[in-house]
């Protein structure tokens, strides 16, 4: 089972970014070539019933499966980034991190209103970045068709702040 | 020819990310999927005789079209990343920049001494943050095999830079 491959090739790394939390290394999936591929090919079969138009990816992690998924579904791929990274005309989401907050950012003519869009990250935890996420899109005009994770952290309930916008949640290794 | 149309994609920005500069915004490639895997293919054909155990990329644009060449190719795929990014134990070069400097790093554990890496970015300016990315691979034991761009600034000279760790350097479109 994919998910069972996955989970085996995921490192834990205690302790990172700060002492108590363990963090899941995606890292060693990138070294295996066959499961990248299966691993977006599972994703495009898990969305192929949807009617997706673009694909947007989050900064950076959410570019690796991101980019390659909406190359196999033959659409668009749009870059969500940090402040300051996208040089034309953005629009910026902020939202709370633990200490401070962070922004995301959207070119303002990465799609036209009305476009349907799919959000990729490689990991769900609590969901910030990925509301974020989801209200750009909105702010655009477009619709949310749903979102992918290679990882979801389930214990952490991001999942549920994701239904407002849409109830497409594809996950491949999920945590409980 | 692909050049051609890749520069007929391609948006100059001016003033990003300083007044002056004239930033070569890539975001409209990833619109277009069939010119994407256009991309990957003209990199795989253009690296196909060199002996190339992995390909490294470089945050955050470098993954979009590096982990996609080294699926294409059927090999790993290691990320270098900006300083405090990479969960495991890692080895840093830190480099100049215009004002202050910057430090990327890479997974110690990211192959074994005597792999031939690739490096892949996305644009290739002064050469910079390349020229740290090729002494990581050197640090961990590792032959630099080559690199490649999308867009090479030539009148930057970045390319004189590489020489040293390798000739092959591959980009598809070039500003001179």
């Amino acid at each position: 089972m994919l998910e069972d491959k996955i989970k085996q090739v995921i490192r834990d790394i205690p302790d990172f970014p700060q002492p108590g939390i363990v963090f899941k290394d995606i890292t060693p999936i990138l070294k295996d070539a066959a499961l990248c591929r299966e691993i977006v090919d599972a994703f495009a079969d898990e969305v192929k019933h949807l009617n997706i138009d673009v694909i947007a990816g989050i900064e950076s992690r959410g570019f690796l499966f991101g980019l390659m998924l909406a190359n196999k579904l033959d659409i668009p791929f749009v870059p969500i980034r940090k402040q300051g990274k996208l040089p034309a005309k953005t629009i910026s989401e902020s939202y709370k991190l633990e200490y401070g907050q962070a922004t995301i950012e959207i070119h303002d003519d990465a799609f036209e209103s009305g476009t349907n869009v799919f959000i990729h990250d490689d990991l769900l935890a609590t969901g910030g970045t990925v509301v974020a996420a989801a209200k750009l899109i909105e702010k655009l005009g477009g619709h949310v068709a749903g979102f992918s994770f290679v990882i979801n952290l389930k214990f952490l309930n991001g999942e549920g702040r994701l239904h407002r916008f849409s109830e497409n949640v594809v996950s491949l290794v999920n945590y409980k």
